[in-house]
């Protein structure tokens, strides 16, 4: 940049920040875009929640069952009450004992409600983690791969280089962490966190089983490393499996930093999530704060405080359902089930053994992946979708190099399931014809 | 940092992001503070707006008329509306052509609502133009002191430099921002932009006249500088005083970008606010893009979107006043200009000329700076508070330096008149007990 360059509401790329010129950040365009750009075409694609149940009279009703409760049980007066609705309200949220009682009831997590910042949504949650995480330029952050492209782009926003960790079968490969652990400190960085996605993770839909839980806390400890565990499709396990215990139940060290979502549970439209940081941060002094209250001085220099009303809606959600989430999405566990057999079924029927397609087998969630002997681009999602009518995701937006070449994700969450069948239909015959 | 410390939930604040230890960070939370521990002492420090008026049905009359809106005027069909509502929606927001209407009524600025972002309050609008301007550590952002904390703050999440210009009795001292600009360059920095509250400023009540405006836009012209215009008490002239054009009415070279508050027009519990940037950025290959989109790409990695509940609410009391929020705060600018009138009348009684108190004369807004002949810290104010039931603002919250020592910030927009009048005597009885 020159510093006097003539200017007529002209900007230069190259002198914005780099992350608008990353792939991560392009990635989550494309990926929005080809949606609008083929609205008739069926949505393997889209993780969003199931909309059929949703209906604005809830909203409504939401906010008057948490009005009735700031009434009923808070025992706040008229004056404190509107003054809870509409005025700026605390930093770290107003809902945070209604978050901790949900996260007992639904996940055995017992935590202090003072350890939770109600987030704008669980981005703003991660945003904020990597943002006091991220000293100097020494920082790094590990992730699994595939890894979710909002983790990647916050990384991108505070300059955190992202180091990744192979999978493996159960989730999260235990000797290549070690090995990139190493390697990264060789580098001279300093490792801070590892993020995760210990339940049918997105975009994998792979799951740790409790061996592994409790092998990674142990490594965690000895390696002296945090774990973000993000969690916004636990409640979603399949009809025949179990709901393994969060890394955050099983924390008897303060090793884990939570990061909770509302957006798939609660409802989207609301953008609340938060975060558990239980952790004890020591000044020079002495002095020490909870995690949660530094992560709130950043929230209030990003966003000041998640909307009062947003955090009514889920509230009043939680109130109706005693605390339960778990509850309150009986229809949508029930039907995401069924989607995700209707699709492992219709797979099955379609590719027998040596075909040379292949897909996981997730225990729940929205997301499973399918391997596939040709080449699978951006170029193919727009064939897919203009001339079969169907929507997917190119796995190589979730991976940093060539790996994800041969892979697609799928996603169960926004179609009835006579759309997953026909979805599938569609699928079979773009890839025989890609074969043909 | 060792990298195999040993850990028990304990982070050291020497690890984490440098803003956790900064000064503008700690005064945000000391001003929460205080004004907690005091519950029941009279605030003429508090920001936010009049509450009385307000009312929760209000909420959900909003909802109802965006809804009819969505139905009426764009057509949307009842699976559409219900998406709107429930769903993530659009990264740069879905009211943004009544955001437009808005400015069109308000304020004379006609822009294309597509460069628009809504964002979760003018914070995050502030974060978001400061993220994408600072490239390196080269860029600086500048900013007339005293200076809103909430863009220092953002400015050390972005590890951006603030250099401040004086304000000067009409609002910028614009032969101090010549010197500023070539002293920063001189430092091998990059100015990006002027950061400013040209009407009612935040917190020195000043505004600039029409003929600084102009001057301001050549001078930003010649220098080749973004201006950042955040405009949150335009609306709350005082009776005598004009409403000069904005700086965005006025700029014809797409100098400025502007920075819209609906937290004091509107009601803060939604946390609605926006950016209007409709420079065009240029990529290396040619490309060219809106900076709306660009901010929008890191909006996607900071909070996905802005709840579109907390929009439609917003948008409903836009319908309500056919795009007018002059229309829609009539009662509240009535009452503002009443107390910024008590506040004034209340001083010259009680401080008359050779008292060694001074105070300016704002055009309007919530806020009026005192000068004593005695020293205002911290201190002082938990004892106001403590002894004389009264809560004011120490102005050297808003200085780096020492400037401010001896003043003190007032705002008038909580209190009724009479309790402003009450609050007046209580500060005259403290500064008369300091000089005694």
């Amino acid at each position: 940049m020159t510093d006097r360059r003539p200017f007529d509401g002209q900007l230069a790329l190259a002198d914005l920040h780099s992350a608008l010129a990353d792939p991560a950040l392009e990635s989550m365009t494309f990926l929005n875009e080809v949606g609008g750009r083929h609205p008739e075409a069926l949505s393997l694609a889209a993780g969003r929640p199931y909309e059929e149940f949703f209906e604005i009279e809830a909203i409504h009703r939401y906010l008057r069952r948490f009005e009735q409760y700031l009434t009923a049980d808070r025992n706040l007066n008229p004056d404190q009450v509107r003054q809870a609705f509409f005025q700026y309200g605390r930093t770290k949220g107003i809902i945070h004992e209604l978050v901790a009682r949900n996260l007992a009831a639904d996940e055995g997590i017992e935590v202090d409600p003072e350890a939770i910042v109600v987030t704008v949504g669980c981005q703003e949650a991660m945003y904020l983690v990597l943002r006091a995480l991220r000293r100097d330029e020494r920082d790094a952050v590990l992730a699994i791969a595939p890894t979710y492209v909002g983790l990647t782009g916050a990384a991108r926003l505070v300059d955190m280089p992202v180091r990744t960790v192979r999978s493996g079968p159960d989730g999260v490969d235990l000797d290549d962490l070690a090995a990139v652990l190493h390697r990264t400190r060789g580098e001279g960085l300093r490792p801070r966190a590892l993020y995760l996605l210990p339940d049918h993770s997105n975009p994998s839909g792979l799951s740790l089983g409790p061996a592994e839980r409790r092998a990674l806390l142990e490594l965690a400890e000895r390696e002296d490393l945090l774990l973000l565990e993000d969690n916004p499709y636990g409640l979603f396990a399949a009809a025949s499996a179990d709901r393994p215990s969060t890394l955050k139940a099983l924390d008897t060290a303060r090793r884990v930093v939570y990061l909770g979502s509302y957006a798939k549970t609660g409802l989207p439209g609301a953008r609340v999530g938060f975060v558990v940081a239980d952790q004890r941060v020591t000044a020079p002094s002495g002095a020490s704060t909870l995690f949660a209250d530094e992560l709130a001085k950043l929230k209030s220099m990003v966003t000041v405080n998640t909307s009062p009303i947003s955090q009514a809606v889920i509230a009043g959600k939680l109130l109706e359902h005693e605390g339960s989430l778990l509850r309150a999405n009986e229809r949508e566990i029930a039907l995401y089930r069924d989607n995700l057999a209707r699709l492992l079924g219709g797979l099955a029927a379609l590719f027998p053994a040596g075909s040379g397609v292949h897909w996981n087998t997730p225990k729940g969630g929205f997301f499973l992946v399918v391997t596939v002997p040709f080449k699978v681009d951006d170029e193919l999602l727009e064939r897919s979708a203009r001339d079969y009518g169907l929507l997917w995701t190119p796995m190589h937006h979730f991976y940093d190099g060539p790996e994800a070449a041969y892979q697609l994700r799928l996603s169960v969450s926004v179609l009835t399931p006579d759309q997953v069948d026909e979805g599938v239909r569609r699928l079979g015959r773009l890839i025989n014809d890609q074969q043909a």
